[in-house]
């Protein structure tokens, strides 16, 4: 029997993926170069397929990176002039936070425990010319009001607003208009093998970018921000991209499409709602985010205390994979992804196995 | 029926990449974790089979880098003290010597016309502390002579010896104590799909860089090579990589390992004397590089002129695809790769062909 990936991600492909795969075996995608024709055509079905998936507005371009951690670097470099705010409640929004804080930028802290989120300080919004958020902690299941988001811009307007969607996108319905640039990896919602990124950026991002490194003469990355959107304006890559998840990003993007992201953001409200219902009367494990509307859809993260081992192998033997704990709960949490691949039927057995243990 | 790809890069998928990919979607590659026991072993896997495949001595570490790019930018900030000599005779070379060039080293350069090797300079050589060679020039099929990289390696014992072996590894049997760093693409003579680097450096290197790096506190970028040796040492990366390309890797050098590498590089030496020979008394073609000695066996570049295209289309009706020239000579070069995934059948009949072309 197959087993089921519901680690947080990487986690189980989008189960058009294999299909996906086999066809570009069959046609020869693993052999084009990235400075061919073709290349360029994937990119810019991908490009034009993200922009429907997401309501993406004609002023962001699309920018394929290796990694989120290399957006956090590339962000550090070009889009913080002097200071940049972080709001910090798990162990990614701290990363982002220490990229800043270790280079000849100034970093400043919003933070709250782990399983919350902070009280905002404004005069910090007010300070900063850039501003990081993450909207799913994947390592601690927090997601981030949207308004709390649109808040923030409304308090500095003038501040560029990073937004990581990692563990959320495409199921995430923001409003791009109302921030500056947004990245995600694609082994998470979008299902595909790791070992890309993909980093939405609109005018104002790249315009910030030429002013902060303006009379900067040594880039301090072979990939800067600029050159990756001018390459990206011609549906190019600076270096030698993961073509094959670029091409299996295109056909997952289209698949949807087709499928409806309404569709797909329903059905992963539907799920989440179903398992936090079970698990709030469960005997043995309760959700780590108390606060209700705090708690992520796409990343449910549960106090397993004592019983995390069992219920990890309690699990597995039904084939139903589950992750642990991220870094000091790795051993009293598990966490538990509800993306698109994850189906409705899937998710109800696994909250059946989960209530009767 | 299946095309047959000769592009020098990505080129046609090692023959086995087929089955290997279904067996790693059956068994949930594509879904572990890049911080799992599961990916360590893996790392290991792969680790070890290359130092077989390679007869890799073991001050040597194996990283993982996201491109060959990455490893000219890396190299510029730490492998460099102040002054890097670079031999240049094509895009590539020139390249690596760019970005030092830019960077806040001294690039040295010892230069010839495509299609040739420079005369060494050995004034320049004792000047520099690191040496950069491209073992394969992939743009104008010229392949460096061995003994002039150990007589480089005689005439200053002292410095950093980094070799481009992007298109000629796991061909090239080179002697690893005579230098000190090599760097490989996975999408050339490993025939897998692009998007992943590979990185050899000894102790020498790691020693250096700790120096080279000394009292910066800034580094420059996400990647540098303490962090990556640091965490390759464990079998790990630093940031998500790309987990399928690495298991591909650990399988395709098992495969080359079972098949017998002196088997695969003899093979290649037989194919490329036979194409050599046919071409050398073809009425429309010739091969680029005039010197024998120097035509690369990994990568065959012919003057082709105004046949280019009628070349490149003649084949492609028979479902074989050759690349064009590289940048300058787009139009009146052609470029035959000959990898261990190409078989002798294959080659036998590309090269009849073109001899009845």
């Amino acid at each position: 029997m197959h087993k089921h990936f519901f680690t947080p991600g990487p986690s189980g492909l989008y189960y058009t993926v294999e299909q996906h795969i086999k066809k570009a075996l069959k046609t020869g995608i693993g052999s084009i170069s990235h400075r061919s024709s073709s290349f360029k055509e994937i990119y810019r079905e991908v490009d034009s397929n993200l922009r429907a998936l997401l309501n993406l507005p004609d002023n962001y371009t699309v920018i394929f990176t290796n990694s989120a951690t290399e957006v956090w670097d590339l962000s550090a470099q070009s889009l913080v002039a002097e200071k940049s705010l972080h709001i910090v409640n798990g162990a990614f929004s701290e990363k982002f936070y220490k990229t800043v804080n270790n280079s000849n930028k100034t970093a400043l802290l919003t933070e709250s425990e782990w399983g919350t989120f902070p009280e905002i300080d404004y005069n910090l919004v007010k300070q900063a010319d850039h501003i990081a958020i993450t909207h799913n902690e994947t390592s601690t299941g927090v997601s981030t009001p949207l308004e709390t988001i649109y808040k923030i811009r409304e308090a500095n307007s003038e501040a560029i607003i990073s937004v990581d969607a990692v563990s959320s996108l495409p199921f995430l319905d923001i409003d791009y208009s109302k921030i500056d640039a947004l990245y995600v990896s694609v082994q998470k919602c979008f299902g595909l093998p790791a070992g890309l990124g993909v980093w939405l950026v609109n005018d104002r991002v790249l315009k910030k970018a030429e002013e902060v490194n303006k009379g900067i003469k040594e880039m301090k990355s072979y990939h800067n921000i600029m050159d990756l959107a001018k390459y990206a304006a011609d549906f190019q890559t600076v270096s030698t991209p993961n073509v094959l998840n670029i091409y299996l990003l295109s056909q997952v993007s289209a698949d949807m499409l087709n499928r409806s992201i309404q569709m797909i953001r329903s059905e992963i409200r539907y799920k989440a709602a179903v398992f936090y219902k079970m698990i709030d009367s469960h005997s043995k494990l309760r959700p780590f985010v108390s606060e209700k509307p705090l708690r992520s859809e796409t990343v449910i993260v549960l106090s397993s205390g004592e019983h995390t081992k069992n219920i990890i192998e309690y699990l597995a033997e039904k084939n139903m994979i589950i992750g642990t704990g991220y870094g000091k709960h790795k051993t009293d949490h598990v966490r538990i992804a509800n993306f698109p691949t994850h189906s409705k039927e899937q998710f109800e057995m696994l909250t059946d196995l989960v209530e009767k243990w």
